[in-house]
């Protein structure tokens, strides 16, 4: 199979270690590709950001479904497009919020995000009630570490992130992790050898992986989301955008 | 005060009639400013056309703070770009669905909103729970005329309009309606007098105007949304979109 | 138009400062017409107070809207014969609590409240129940001081609201305001530049100068509370209050 | 014990039959006294008339703690000044629908209230907000005969409400039912033999009597409402009533 | 009438002294007739141990309605069966974990949970969403005493009840306590004492005793829970269980 | 990696074609270990039965970590011992029902469990809301065949499966179909392509295997319910069982 990982930003220099991470953990029978935006932001830190990479990521997901992919996942933590990409394309759309959110939901009774900074917090409040698990999201905190920065040096974080989970887990009563920035993925390990050095034994969700992971099964199991709840928009006038 | 009215689509022929009634709807002291799209779709019917219309509505609302205007309206029922805008800027963005579905719950115990085309149910169920108000949501019924088609005849819908809310009323147990398309704007008196011949004694809220005198009074008020809720974007690299 | 201001306590003195606020903040083409009770309590700090101030505010109501009024708003933060007074008249009837309730709802993502005393702050989580908004509310706090004081010298309770409000930022993690007690009204602008002192930029919103400029828009509108909701009572017998 | 019932409306004939049926409930040890309001109206089919039972319903639980009674019951499915009462006693102060929902709750997953007549359906609707039980109200239904009618003839309505609670069974998927108005205790075990013979084994739970036994329970239990929820009101200047 | 407690537990030495309040509180009219498991664990601290001990916990209840009980008890805050058993038979199932939160849920607007071990904080979680009380649940404290110490000395467990009593109160806003363990019966009052000792008159349930009294209850107002709820299961071949 | 799959019901013929499945849908480098229990009922229709599977499906549990199991799916839509079995071990352990119904959550706005028998309705509910995703829930459904009716001639089932999904859809509103049985694996493409031929593109989603592609992917992801919600029990006396 063939899973096209959007990262909703472009890229401005090396390919950042955390996008590397899919093709690391895809099976082997799936084969990865990951593509950037031509128009959008250099990271998305905010919803103004996420609303400028929706665009260009729903193209870079029709395109996808026209070349042979199976699957999309958008690569950041604020799902943008997500639901508006289903409505373009028949194949699975996969958010890791939304995914991370429902698995950390399924493993415990209450969850932390942490995430890169604190003006982050109200964007996954509002995503917890859109996808109906606010019951269970106990908090979400911040290390305080910009995108772009943590990009430059992953290792950095591990500290602070071990930091603001165990307070997680002491303070908020949570039981488990989220990251919140798909930016962190291949920490997890690290971060749960963290909590479990405090006496913590609590899992710890890389979204953007478990995306992936998703999406492969919904391939194997021949499921996408419901087309009458995403049905094909209409045809009409459109300027500054490619009719798709 | 000065109210910007953003109608978040491009404008293809003349000003529509659910257009103009912002500027009788408004207060004398209140000069209403219109602003269409240079980018975007010619009407929102998806959340495809909502994320394509996003980004040049933030932009004009940004413009918007910058030519004096005190106050935001987005005029479409999905909403497009609101919580993005409100990043932005710090003059209050306000959102006929959300505004409405409020007022609605303040209102009535449950209601139903009656929208132009059923692809538009899935997406009401949505943000009446982004906004904390599934409990209130009866049911979201469509008269299968789409925006372009209304804009084109308003007074056509009002049989089907005052059909599909009776239906409402009388199988789904509601007690308000809620315009779900600010196209309808202009017809909440004559669907509420097609109601009252019925024997339904209930509120039908125009959301478009509903928005427009919201911001009236946050102006008043001097109120707006939370900096904390919506923190300013960071600046960084962007392509394809201005810098704002 | 003109609008009926019920304050649902009887006066011994002169008229508050926080009741003076209505004329002052009301559009020029509204009239403002303060009443009081002629039974009931001098301040309202329980839900007894709160039933024994309801029957003379219907009455009120009705007398209001026999007497052309054309929208109620009742001044107490704990809506006092609210729903009960809906059902008597058609104009419309609008309460402190819920108005301020879903405005802080709509403008943030997270709210407290602070009111006078604590003993106050069990009534508010029934009323965010009985609202449908306490997934908003984020905690209820307490400045300890009474309203008859609060009203002999309003500005010496600023320190404490911007002391209580900060702390529901800080601690409770609120991104809004809302005073829980319509005798501070007049305040609201102090409290918030206090807060932006400290550094937070958050809405303060004044409940019943909110209720009264959404009864001002409700009158534009010709909206009213659903009828179905809030039917007018049977015609039956009654003793020790008059008939309405 | 003593428990005092406050049927909450002024007496016009006889002791009505739906009465009579506490001292038939309570338990040898228990010795009921009732009594009616001497202001306030016939019966209450309203928000509006549960607002003018209040405050006399308030002092009769008052004037019971201070003869004796070791619980109140509030004789009224709207639980009329139930709240405020509990502020002004200390004793346990029972309501028949808060009582009756709970109940409901913990026999069936999901229940329907079976009332007098349609325009009550509302205030359900609020109080199962209230009282946080709304997951599981299937729905409210009516047999449109008005309370005092009822109490002339009981029997008459056992046919009305076995149909109706059969259609709620049927339709809305209820698997209980509570009768919506006190006037009904006595007919539990008929409606209930009614849908047996339908093929249906579903409790019938009559809210006046279930509040009786509760209260009798509390007492047992030298239970109360909690005094930090309930706290006693402030002693201030009152006008039109007594001072408690 | 014959009410069976089931002490879902194999016994060991003397009876405890919680299982003794049964007879104790029971009314004159009821017998109680307590028995423990044949097959299961020594005491109830975990699912696991919960689930071990649910399937003699339904066989003695279907044997408890076969030998004339009236109703059943099921002894265990995990209520271990209870919806099993109610399958099996047609008198009442009572579980003290339901009983206790709705219980609370009507006195108060927020209760914690004081529990023997903190490994039980989760269940109770599960068990709140279950029985739709989580809005209520302010929190679950534990004491960390295991249930069979705090059976051979259930005094010296008073102080750490109060101690974590208190700080429900005052760090997480709760106005009434439930015992998270039914081996702490008998010890309400004394709680209750030391709470009232620190200012707090808040009301404490035991959840046992108030799950016997709500079986009284049950049996005088001729209620069960609904068969449709609770179907009959069919009857088919089955290994290492007694037929039912 | 090896996935073991406990049928948690006693065999008494060949085995199921849904059990089947399991070794066709796994992954090339997924070995399948099918267990049955020793001890149980031989289908599992109510959640007595559920009960009485629930012990020895643990000891499968546990014993499926000794013997070098990577994870467990329990085969049954009851989610039999689920958390219980969490408890016992730290591998992960998955039941279908939560899976399913929280991937229907992510796939749609609405979706509906099709399941044997009526009478499993209402466990469904309780499912729903222990596992947070009632407001998902639009209806449940059944096809009144018996389990072991269903194995011996699964197609027979693909009629009346339709047939009640598009019921789910036309009257319910929901856009996804959840088998509410795992003996129905297989199904889901047959029943998909009926519900097409009908005109209806929604996802039906086969528990069972959902239950085994997460298992998967946790194995992959490294990841297991928490701990901290799901701790280790503690070792006591224990009779007519095996200590684990």
């Amino acid at each position: 199979m063939k899973i096209r990982v959007i990262a909703p930003v472009i890229l401005e220099g090396p390919t950042p270690p955390s996008v590397q991470q899919f093709a690391r953990m895809a099976r082997p029978d799936c084969e990865v590709e990951v593509v950037f935006l031509d128009r959008g932001p250099a990271s998305i830190e905010s919803e103004y950001e996420e609303a400028l990479a929706a665009p260009d990521t729903i193209a870079k997901a029709k395109e996808g479904e026209e070349t042979g992919a199976d699957a999309i996942v958008v690569d950041c933590m604020l799902d943008p497009g997500l639901e508006a990409a289903r409505e373009r394309v028949s194949i699975p759309v996969v958010g890791p919020a939304q995914v991370s959110m429902h698995m950390a939901a399924m493993l415990s009774h209450r969850f932390s995000i942490v995430t890169v900074v604190s003006r982050l917090i109200s964007p996954f409040y509002k995503l917890a009630r859109t996808y109906g698990v606010s019951d269970y999201l106990g908090s979400v905190r911040a290390i305080e570490v910009p995108v772009l920065e943590l990009e430059r040096d992953q290792q950095a974080t591990v500290t602070p992130l071990v930091e603001q989970a165990s307070r997680a887990i002491e303070e908020d009563g949570s039981q488990a992790i989220v990251f919140g920035c798909t930016g962190m993925a291949g920490l997890a390990r690290a971060v749960e050898d963290g909590l479990r050095a405090r006496g913590y034994a609590v899992p710890v969700i890389d979204p953007g992986v478990a995306a992936l992971k998703t999406a492969e099964v919904l391939v194997d199991l021949r499921l996408a989301h419901s087309k009458l709840a995403y049905p094909i928009p209409p045809v009409k006038a459109l300027l500054g955008y490619p009719q798709l």
